[in-house]
Order: C-alpha cells, then structure tokens, then sequence
C-alpha cells in the first residue's frame, strides 16, 4: 500500500544520492501500563475489537510527538483517570502476530498509582482493579506482561 | 502518504462495523547493541547519512518477521562479525526528533561478546573496540545511550 511514495523517494534518492532517504515505518508502537496495588493489578474492560470484552492493561498508540514514557502517562490517564509519575520500562513486546490487527511493539511500563481516583475513560468500558487476574482471560500478550513485570520488580 | 489506504479503511469499516480496524504504523522501530569489552565499547563508523562517518553502535532497522532481541542478534552480526546471544533490554529511546529521516524509536539491548571475532560488515565502514568514546562523535543519541546502559549495568 506504499509503494507509491518509496517508489517516489526512491527515484528522488537516485537523481540526488547526497539527500537522506526517509525512515520507513515498519510497526504501530504502543505502550502498557502495569500498576499493582495491595487488591491486585489495574486493568481496563475493552471496549472495541480485538479482544473487546477482556480485560487488558490500561495502555495505547504512542502519538507522533510524544515519548514512549509520555504517552504512558497520557494513556493511563485517560483509561482510568490515574496520575502515574515516572514510569519504568518493564519490558519490550514485539512477536510478530501478537496483535490481529497488523505488527504492533509494546512498551511496557511498570509504576505505582493511587487507585482512590479511579475511573473509566473513553476508550474502556469499565477500569477496576483486579485480584484474580491469573484465572480470567486477559487481551493480547497482557499476562505474560504481568507475569514478567511481578518477576522483576516484587 | 498513506491517505489512499486510510480512506479505503475507513469506508470498509463504516460499511461493516464489526471488522477489525488495522493499525496505523506510527513509527520505525530500530535496535542498537551496547557491547562493552574490557578495552571499550565495539562501535561501527557510519557508511551512509545521516552521521556518516561518525561511529555509532552497531543496529539497525527490525525486520516484520522478528523480535527486537533478533533483530539485535542479526544487526550485530551483520555490522561486526559478533555473535551475541541473550541480549539484555537497556532502554528505550523515543524522543521525536532522534533521528532526522523521521520518526525512530530504538531499543537499546547490552550484550557481552567476545571480540576476536570482530570485523566489519556490509552497512559499517569499519568496526572496532573504542575506549574513548566519550570523547568523539557519536551518531544519534547513542553517547547517551552507552552512558545509560554503563550506569545500569557496570
């Protein structure tokens, strides 16, 4: 569906090989937020497809003039109405196929949050927090992410 | 660039409501190894713009059909002649602007090799051991990179 334009900045390049050529995207970044409080961890009901109806972890697209950190922050507001401050990098998801919808990278971000403001956003049916996580069905790769997360930093 | 497709997308997604949306990419997703060695850090000097000539970690953009820690395994191998196995995630880099071709995020991996094998590959102009990194030129954000990482893992 691109080859317009490479074909395109690939001519330019051979009429002028001092130009730079352009990065080509090569995968949709997205960033999970994995919050564990005393009850358990925090974790969204989704809303659309795919996986609409399980339960996933608050997270999203990286906007195009954000940080990953940024948009962590961001997304996590906005799905459950928490304010985390400096998340840290847990882990990086990037199987091809773990996604139905096309390649997707996930960073994934573990951080602390005061879960007395929580809340549904826009984008999730319902935001909760959950004990039982291990014995429901969670979206995508999202409880190999807990389970990683929890080995590394409890 | 992409508006054809998005269009098309759109139209199939309002015509049927409960197909599945596919992702937007949003960026490139590259991979940088940080090797250190007891007389420095392996670094490749830069074949292509941008900073060409400048050295760089060896890296590179991740293939649709890997992981990140493949990519980081194959793009060392190409660059430097190195094996490594078990790459180590060291961070994630995703300030827009990194990189002036577009939109890059790398996942930076540590990794330990053994260097006798060291030599370089088709997209280096030279690979080599530096232990006065600090000191020169390095491509990107990688003397961030490298400083990162030896805090974290040193």
């Amino acid at each position: 569906m691109y080859n317009g334009f490479w074909l395109f900045n690939a001519i330019k390049l051979k009429e002028n090989p001092n130009i730079m050529q352009m990065v080509r995207y090569n995968c949709a970044l997205t960033v999970d937020c994995v919050i564990f409080c005393k009850e358990g961890v925090v974790l969204i009901k989704r809303k659309n497809p795919p996986f609409q109806g399980d339960y996933a972890l608050p997270g999203g697209f990286v906007d195009e003039d954000e940080t990953a950190e940024e948009a962590c922050i961001r997304e996590t507001f906005e799905e459950t109405g928490l304010t985390i401050k400096d998340p840290q990098l847990a882990g990086v998801y990037s199987s091809p196929g773990r996604d139905p919808r096309g390649r997707t990278v996930s960073i994934a971000f573990f951080a602390k949050a005061d879960n007395q403001s929580l809340q549904a956003g826009d984008d999730a049916a319902e935001a909760t927090v959950i004990s039982d996580w291990q014995n429901i069905s969670l979206a995508f790769d999202h409880k190999k992410i807990i389970r990683d997360t929890l080995k590394r930093h409890q």
